[in-house]
Order: C-alpha cells, then sequence, then structure tokens
C-alpha cells in the first residue's frame, strides 16, 4: 500500500485544478456527475459478467480496472475536498455505526439481513 | 485528516465481511453495482441544486451527503480490496499520466480542452 | 413521432437476441447494469455544461446524445419486458400518483417542494 | 401494453411541468442525473440477488421494480422531449445498426462477440 495519504492525493489535486484553472468547473454538482460517470466505467467492465468471472479477472481487465478504480477515488477525493469533507474519517464513523447496527452473531450468513443493509 | 489509512479501513471491512460471513456477497461485480448506488445517492443530492447551491450546503445537507460519501468510499475501498489493487498507488499513477497529458500553459483555463478531460 | 410501437420494439429487440442466443446474458441483474452504463453516457455529456448550454447543444453533441437515450430506452425496453411489466402503463400509474401528491396550486414554482419531489 | 403511446406520455409530463412552473429545474443536466439516480434504484433492488434470483423477484419485490421502471421512463421521456428527440424513432435507428453490425450467424452464442456489445 501507497505510502501517500489520502490528504497529499487531495493537496495534489487541488494543486492540479488550480495550475489549470479548473476548479471553475469543480462545483460539487459537476464533480458528482463525474464520479458516477468513472463508476458506471468500472459497472461496464463487470455487466456480462458471471460473480465467479468477476472475481477472476484476466490481467488486460484487470489493468483497466485498475484505471476506472483510480478515476473513480480521483473524484471522489476531489469532491470531498471541495466540501471540506474528511473521508476517511467519515468512512470510520459511518463503518462504527454498521458494525453496532449488525451484530457479528445475529445476521451471519443471512441474505435476508443482508438485502436490508446498508 | 484522520490518522487512519486507507489500508486500515479495508482490513476493517475485510474483518467486518468476514464476522458475518458476508463475503459470498462480495463479489466485484455486485460491489461494482453496490458503489453505483452510493454514488447516486450522492448524486440525488445535487440534482435539483444550481452549481453555485452546490458550493454552499447547509448543515443538514451536508451531514447527509458526508454519509453518502462514508459510503462510496466504503465499497470503492472493499472492491478495490478483493480486486487486490493499491486505490492510492493506482491514483497517483493516474494522476501522474494527467498531468503530462494536460500541460497548464497549454489548456489553461479552457472548457473545451477541459471537456476533452479525463 | 414514430408510428412503432414501445411494444414493437420489444418485440424486435426479443427477436434479436433470441436470433444471436444472447438471452442468456440478459438476466434483469445484467440489463439493469447495462442500462446503468448507458444512462452514465448520457450524463457524461452533461457533465462539464452549465445548465444553459444543456439546453443548447451543438448539432454534433445532440447526434451523440440521440444514440445514447436510444441505447437507455433499448435496454429499459429489453429489462422491462423480461420482468412482463408494461412499461407505459406503469409510467402512466406513477404520474397520476404524482398529479395527486402535488397539487399544483400547492406546489407552484416552489424549490422547495420539488426538492423533495418525486 | 397499454394503448397510450409515449408522444402522449410527453404531454402529460409537459403539462405536469408547466402548471406546477417546474420547468425551471428541467434542464437536460439536471434531468439526465435524475434519470441516473432513479436507474440507480432500479440497480438497487438486483444489486445481492444472483442472476437467477433476479429472474424470478417476488410479488413485493416486482411491483417495487415496477416502479422504478416507471420513474425511469419518466424522465426519459422527458429528457428527450426537452431536447426535441424522437425517443422511439432513434431506438429503432440505433437497432438497426446494431442488427448490421452483429449478424446473427456469425456471433450466435459467443460471450465473446457479446462483451464487445454495444
Amino acid at each position: 500500500m501507497s505510502t501517500q495519504s489520502l490528504q497529499q492525493l487531495a493537496e495534489r489535486l487541488r494543486r492540479f485544478a488550480a495550475e489549470r484553472d479548473w476548479e471553475q468547473f469543480h462545483s460539487p454538482k459537476n464533480l458528482a456527475m463525474a464520479l458516477s460517470v468513472e463508476v458506471a466505467e468500472i459497472v461496464e467492465h463487470f455487466q456480462w459478467l458471471t460473480e465467479p468471472q468477476s472475481r477472476e479477472l484476466e490481467a488486460a481487465k484487470q489493468a483497466e480496472v485498475e484505471q476506472e478504480l483510480a478515476d473513480a477515488l480521483i473524484y471522489l477525493v476531489r469532491l470531498a475536498d471541495q466540501l471540506q469533507i474528511d473521508l476517511l474519517e467519515a468512512a470510520n464513523r459511518k463503518l462504527a455505526i454498521n458494525e453496532a447496527k449488525y451484530p457479528a452473531d445475529r445476521v451471519r450468513g443471512s441474505a435476508k439481513k443482508y438485502s436490508e443493509y446498508p
């Protein structure tokens, strides 16, 4: 795992946009749209695969999916930065809520409980 | 910014799924769908706002958007983990490509260049 | 407006899939994914446009958007057909609900009421 | 299948928006976002189902999915109407292209050919 942090990535993206005078395009509304487009490019790789096939990507597809995941993270971090949200903290807080809401011994292996989640 | 890392979040998510026997639902195909659903919940908050309004969220909406961003990061990290992709490294590599492809002095403020990006 | 009906389009799509032995790929799960990917391709055309710009597309972009809308309708009709849902009837029924729920004289021009809709 | 046409639905939606003074919110940019949100609500119903499960919805879920499909058609028709696009004609034209591009005797049952499509 990279030693770079999300915070450093956010700063690099801020610089990238500032140097190009592209902040004007980076309203949260537009960034949310761009994020959804990148995520659809991830979905596109999986739409005709079976679930087992999706667990065993061939090398070329794996490399493409990796680039789409990178794009998704880039827009997600940029959007969070514009909204002054600490992504990691928010995710850890949300996960603590989920851990309390779905106690392991009550929901184990249950598709039914799972379908209500999250 | 949280001192927790993406790597620690990935491990916490792995434990969360394992303890509930929910790995069976976490094929990359399903996780890509779940990620797209969470991102649409972000989009939903912005769909009827003007761009300026989206830059100035009221407190209640800001708190809701923060939760949606958290969910999106959770599924993105979980998906990357299932595919053994280092998200931060991939994002930094992709950003280096973008920096070379869109030299600041050639594209500054250009909506046209921008529309071709990414 | 074309004299062809949605029903005729559904039948043409059924034949198209049958002749190619592609029904095997057309589970509602997969078709829902494909539909979301096509819709994201629509969103992609609008993500960096202002709202006024989005109301005045140039001819080349208009032609591309038209193709994306066509793809979206194709997958939506195919999905409805696989689920034996009458799309037009469902839409008219839903619209009747919305008409009752949002009386014109109570919600006129209200962004607030609008933001709760649908 | 309903005797109502897409054209009649488009007119009903036009009236619905005009009576509420909601055209101001219906820029193609906003409608594309709203459409993507509705489609994600379809995806949400299928995200944890296996493909065979998605072909056999229980009654309650079927009714919910029907409402989501209705919402998707409503926004798709409204978006097409704002852009003055004849949806059915566009879909039939696109399908003619696909029929020529994927001759049945060359692509029958081929997942590989399929994965390139559309």
